[in-house]
C-alpha cells in the first residue's frame, strides 16, 4: 500500500491582534463598540500587512464579552479558507471546546463582521450555532472595490433569519466602508483565488 | 492592556486515511474512479466514527493524480467548518503552498464531493481556484435524511459555471446515496449547529 505524508494544518493569529484587544475582563456595551473592534481589526490587518481589509469577532451577547477576534488571513495563512469570520468562528469553537455555539440556551453568542459575510462565511454562520450577525459594510459596498462575495440567495438574511439567527444590517457601515476604500485607493490587492477568470477577488 | 493568549488551531487527518488511499503514483482514470474514492471515504469515515458520511478529494486533472482528501470532521476536531470539501482544500493549499490552485492555468484542479457541497463548502470552492467540482449525490438526497444543505441560491450551478468551474453532478449518486441511507438506518448523529433550531445538520 502507499506511503502517503499529508500536511497538517496549524495556524495562529498574527502576534498582533492579541494587543489589539481590550482587557479579557471588558464587557463592551453597544452594537457600534463591538462593530468598533471589528472594523479596526480590519483596518489593522492592512496596515500590518497580515491580509484583506475584513475583521470579525465574535462575542458572548448576555455579557458582552469577547469570545474570538478573525482577520482575513488567506495570503498570510496561504489558504483560501481563512477568511476573517471562519478565523473567528474557528478560535471560537478551539475556546470553548465545541463545534456548535448554540448548544446552551442561555448564552446566545454574536458575530460581529466588518463586511457582510461571503457565500463561504455565511454558510458556516448557518452551522456555527452562533444566534446573531451584524455587519457594517454591505455586500454591494465589497463589490464596489472589485471584491467577489459569491454565490449568494438574494433572500439570505430572511434565511438565516427562518434558521434562528438574528441578522442586522448596516451598523457603522460609513466606517467599515471608509476602510475598505482606503485599501482600494492605496493599491491594495484584491486577491483572487480564481486568477484566470473574470470577476473579482474574495471578501470577507 | 489585555493579557489575551487565542488558541492555535491545529488538525490532521485521521491515521485511517492514508492507510486507505492507492500509492502516490497511482493515477485515476476515470470520474468514476475518482468518485468511488471519494464515497469509499465517506463509507470509512462513518466506520472509523471520525465524523458523518461525507468524503471529498481533489486531483489533478491532468494526470489524475490525487492531492488531497478530505472527510468530515466537525464532531471530530470540535470545530463547524470541518466539512469533507474545506478539509481537502486546506490540505490541498498547504501541500501546493498557495492559496490559489487556478494560478497556473497548465494544471487544473478539480474536487470529487460525495455529496453536493454545502452553501460553505461551495462558497470555498468558488475561492479555491479550483476549475471543476463533480458530486455524487444530490443536494436532495442529504436534505432527504435530514442534513441541512444550507441557504444556497437555485442557481449555482450555473453561477459558478458562469465564474469558469465546470459543474457535474450525479457521478455514481446511487452508491453515494447508499452511503447516506446505511448511516441513516443505523442511527447516525445527524449532527445540528443550531441544536435549538427547527432544521436538521449540516452536509457535507
Amino acid at each position: 500500500m502507499g506511503s502517503w505524508q499529508l500536511p497538517s494544518i496549524a495556524f495562529s493569529l498574527p502576534d498582533w491582534v492579541c494587543r489589539s484587544l481590550p482587557e479579557p475582563g471588558h464587557c463592551f456595551v453597544s452594537d457600534e463598540e463591538k462593530m468598533g473592534l471589528a472594523i479596526e481589526l480590519s483596518r489593522l490587518n492592512v496596515l500590518h500587512a497580515t491580509g484583506g481589509p475584513f475583521g470579525a469577532v465574535i462575542f458572548e451577547a448576555t455579557s458582552g464579552r469577547l469570545v474570538a477576534p478573525g482577520v482575513n488571513l488567506v495570503q498570510y495563512l496561504g489558504w483560501a479558507g481563512a477568511h476573517a469570520e471562519m478565523v473567528a468562528i474557528a478560535i471560537a469553537d478551539k475556546r470553548l471546546g465545541k463545534f456548535d455555539l448554540g448548544d446552551n440556551p442561555e448564552i446566545g453568542y454574536e458575530l460581529f463582521s466588518s463586511t457582510e459575510p461571503c457565500s463561504m462565511c455565511m454558510g458556516c454562520v448557518t452551522w456555527s450555532g452562533l444566534r446573531r450577525l451584524v455587519c457594517g459594510a454591505s455586500d454591494q459596498d465589497a463589490r464596489a472595490i472589485g471584491f467577489d462575495e459569491g454565490v449568494k440567495a438574494n433572500d439570505w438574511v430572511a434565511q438565516l433569519r427562518s434558521r434562528g439567527i438574528a441578522v442586522q444590517q448596516n451598523v457603522c457601515r460609513e466606517q467599515a466602508v471608509s476602510v475598505l476604500n482606503a485599501y482600494n485607493d492605496h493599491g491594495g490587492l484584491i486577491y483572487n483565488g480564481r486568477a484566470s477568470t473574470a470577476s473579482g477577488g474574495a471578501a470577507s
